[in-house]
C-alpha cells in the first residue's frame, strides 16, 4: 500500500479515515516529550552509588594525596584522566578535564580560537569571513555555537558512512576560510551513524588549505551501545598521527549520559601543540574544575571496566525503548513510500526522513495532540532543513507505554501530512 | 630604631647580625607556602555536612520538583538564586548561577564582550585598541584575563577608600577606548580595603565615554569577615539604579571560600539588559551547570542565615592566623621606616609595602629559605610593580605555628633587603 502508487480518491479516503483517528488522540489530552536526548529516571537511578562515594572529610583525596576540596590541578585529577584517556584512546597528557558539560568545552574551544589563533596567526574574530562545515542532519547545539560566533555554516550531506568525504576534501583543500567541521563520529546525532574506517582515515589524511583548520570530534556516544553488538569507531588520534596530522582533531566526551546529565564530568583531548594553546587559556580562565565530582566518578566506577559494565545497565533500560520506536516505525510506516529511517545500534536518537515538505507539518500535528518533538529543521544549520524532511525522535525519556502512544501519534501524523501533500 | 635615620656603619653592623640569623633559617629546611589565598584543612573540614546532603535518589529534587540530576534550568535552581540574591542585594532574576568558579564566569563575561557587543556595537575583538582600568595593588588573576585578551591595562592607584576615583572619573569620561575596570570592593585583594560609601556612589554615578563600559564588581569576600565587627559595603546595584546606571556593574561571587574552593558554586548578577546579553551566550554555551552541587549547598546552609552562621566558623579559624601575621609585623617591623601595612578586617590577605626596590629581593630571600610568597609584582598589571614594593601575604593555609616561623623569616628578609639597599 505505497501511498505514491495510490489514486487521489483512495488517498483522500485514507486521509479522512486517519483524521478521524487523529481526533481521538487530540481528545486524549496527551502531554509527552520526545524532544531532547534526556535520560529517563530509571537511567538516573543507576548512578545512585555516585552520590554515596564522598560523604566524609576522609573521602576527599586522590591516590597521590591531593585534597579535591581545595584549589589546584588545572587539567583534572590523574585517576579520571587515565579513565578518559582509555575511553578516547589517547595519552593521559592529551586529556584536559573540564566541568559538567562537553558542550561548554566545545564552546570554549571555538571561543578560544575566535580571540587567539591556534597557530599564532590572525584570530578568527578579526577575519572578514570564517566558514565551517556542518554534516547534516546533525546536532543543533553544535550549529548553535558556530552561528553564535557569526561563522558561516556550509551543509555537508551525511551518508551511511559519515559525512560526504568527497565534498569535505574538496572544500577543505581549496578554501582557507573554512576553519573547522562538526563531527559526532559514533552513533551520530540524530542518525546513529558510525563513521566508517575509510571516513575516519580520510579525515586523518585531510590536507586543509587553512593551517588552523580543526576537526571538532564530539565523541558523545563513545560507549553508548543499544544493540548487543555495537559499532566500532577507528581511533582518530592514532590515524592522524600516522599522517603527521595530530593537530587536526580536538576530541570531546563526557559522562552526561553515563552518570548524570546535570552533574557529570566532561573532557577534551588534543595533541601537545593544541593542548598547549588551550591550556594557555585555561590557566587564565580558571584555577581548576570540580575535582570532588571527578573523584566521585572514579570511586563509583573503580576502573574503566567498571564504566563499561555500567553502560550495560543503560543498555538494558534503553534497548526496549528504542525497540518500541523502531517496531512502530516498521509496523506503521514501512512500505508506504513516505518515510525512511535507520535502526541505530547506539546513541540517543532515531532519525526519520518523512516525505519532503512534510516535517514541519508532522511536528505540528504531534504538538497539537500533546506530543513534543524536536523542532523540524533543528538538525540543519540555521534551523533550516532544505527538504523539510528530517525529524529527530528522542526515545530515552518517556517510559515504553508512553513511547508507544507517542509513536502511534507520530506515525499517524506522518501519514496525514503525506496524504495532505499528495491530495493537494 | 628607624633604619632611615641610622648611620651606614650601624646599618652594616645590623645587616651582618641579621644575615647570621637568616643563615639559621636556611638551615632549618623549611617548606612553607603563603603564596595563594587557599583555605586550610581546618576550614575545609567545616563543610563536611555538604558531602552528606545528597546521598540517595530521593535527595535530588528542588522544592518545585525539578530533578537536579538531569538536564535543564540554565540560570540555576530557584533556591540557590534566592540565596545569592540575598548575598549580593539584587533581585533573583538578576542572578545567573554558573559552575564552580567566579573567575571562570568573569573570564566568560569578558570573552563574551570580546566577540559580541553588549550594546550591539563593534565587538571589542574587532577594535584596534581596548583599554581597562586596573586598581593596584590588585588581583593577579583579574589582570591575567585582560592581558590574555590583549587589552591594555592602565594602573589606578588604590587609596584607603578604594581606587583613586578622581583618576577613574577623569579617564572613563574622556577615553571611549576604556571599556572596563576590575574591582574587589570588599576586603580588596590584597589590601583588605573596603570601598567607602563615597567611592561606591561615585562608581554608580560614572558617565563613561564608552556606552559599553562595564564595572567588574568581584564581590569575592562579601561575607568574609575576620574582625568581629566587619566592614560594610554599599550596594552597588541599588546605587546604580538611583542614577539610571544599572547596566554599569556586573557582579560576581562564589562559595569557593565558604565551602570548597575546588567544588563550590559561583554566580553573576547583572541588570536585565546585561543579563539578556549574557544569557544569549549561555543558552548556546551550555545546557546548564551542576545543579546537584547547587542543591547540596542549599540543603547544607538551609537558608541565608545558615550561610552567615557558617562564616562565623571560618572567622574562628582565620582570626588567630591573621593575628599571628599582623602581630609579627607589629613586633618586628613597626617603627623601622621600611614597611607599611594595614590590618584587614576581612578577606584573605595582608598586603605589605616594603622599602621601594626591595619586594623582589624579600620574596627571593624567603624562597631561598623555604617559604614561598606570591611573586613580587603579581599584584600589578603585567606583573610589574613600578616601585617593586608590594608583597601579598596569604595567611590562611599554614597552621599558626608555621605562620609564625614564616613571618619571622619574612620580617627578617624585609629587614635584610632594606639594609642591603641602604648600605649600597
Amino acid at each position: 500500500m505505497n501511498y505514491l502508487n495510490m489514486s487521489k480518491s483512495e488517498l483522500t479516503q485514507q486521509l479522512e479515515q486517519l483524521q478521524a483517528e487523529y481526533k481521538k488522540y487530540q481528545d486524549m489530552g496527551l502531554k509527552l516529550d520526545m524532544s531532547r536526548g534526556k535520560p529517563g529516571a530509571e537511567q538516573l537511578n543507576l548512578s545512585e552509588g555516585l552520590l554515596k562515594t564522598i560523604v566524609s572529610n576522609d573521602d576527599c583525596k586522590t591516590a597521590d594525596g591531593l585534597d579535591c576540596r581545595n584549589y589546584g590541578v588545572l587539567t583534572g585529577i590523574p585517576e579520571i584522566k587515565e579513565m578518559f584517556a582509555e575511553l578516547l584512546g589517547v595519552e593521559e597528557n592529551e586529556i584536559m578535564v573540564g566541568g559538567n558539560s562537553s558542550l561548554n568545552m566545545m564552546f570554549d574551544a571555538v571561543s578560544a580560537m575566535m580571540t587567539a589563533n591556534v597557530n599564532g596567526g590572525t584570530p578568527w574574530a578579526k577575519l572578514d569571513k570564517v566558514k565551517w562545515l556542518c554534516p547534516a542532519p546533525g546536532y543543533d547545539r553544535h550549529f548553535g555555537i558556530t552561528e553564535y560566533f557569526g561563522i558561516e555554516m556550509i551543509t555537508v550531506p551525511m551518508t551511511p558512512q559519515g559525512p560526504d568525504m568527497d565534498m569535505v576534501e574538496e572544500l577543505v583543500s581549496n578554501d582557507s576560510s573554512i576553519k573547522g567541521i562538526w563531527c559526532v563520529p559514533k552513533y551520530s546525532n540524530p542518525q546513529g551513524i558510525t563513521y566508517s574506517d575509510e571516513t575516519v582515515t580520510r579525515f586523518a589524511k585531510l590536507k586543509p588549505a587553512a593551517d588552523d583548520f580543526r576537526i571538532i570530534w564530539d565523541n558523545a556516544y563513545a560507549i553508548h551501545d543499544i544493540a548487543q553488538q555495537g559499532d566500532t569507531l577507528l581511533n582518530i588520534m592514532e590515524e592522524c598521527k600516522k599522517y603527521g596530522n595530530e593537530d587536526l582533531p580536538i576530541i570531546f566526551a563526557s559522562t552526561s549520559k553515563i552518570t548524570f546529565p546535570g552533574a557529570g564530568v566532561a573532557c577534551m583531548a588534543a595533541s601537545d601543540k593544541n593542548m598547549k594553546f588551550f591550556l594557555k587559556k585555561y590557566t587564565i580562565q580558571t584555577i581548576g574544575y570540580d575535582k570532588l565530582n571527578m573523584l566521585r566518578h572514579v570511586k563509583f566506577f573503580g576502573n574503566y571496566q567498571g564504566l563499561l559494565d555500567h553502560m550495560q545497565k543503560h543498555r538494558a533500560v534503553l534497548e526496549p525503548r528504542f525497540k518500541a520506536v523502531t517496531d512502530k516505525l516498521d509496523a506503521e510506516l514501512s512500505g508506504l513510500g513516505i518515510a525512511q529511517w535507520v535502526n541505530p545500534k547506539g546513541g540517543y536518537f532515531v532519525s526519520v526522513d518523512v516525505l519532503e515538505g512534510c516535517a514541519k507539518r508532522v511536528v505540528q500535528l504531534c504538538k497539537d495532540a500533546g506530543v513534543v518533538l524536536t523542532g523540524a529543521g533543528a538538525t540543519y544549520p540555521y534551523g533550516k532543513d532544505p527538504k523539510d524532511s528530517n525529524i529527530r525522535l528522542a526515545p530515552t525519556l518517556p517510559p515504553v507505554e508512553e513511547l508507544e502512544i507517542a509513536m502511534n501519534l507520530f506515525c499517524l501524523s506522518t501519514k496525514i501530512a503525506a496524504l495532505e501533500k499528495l491530495t493537494k
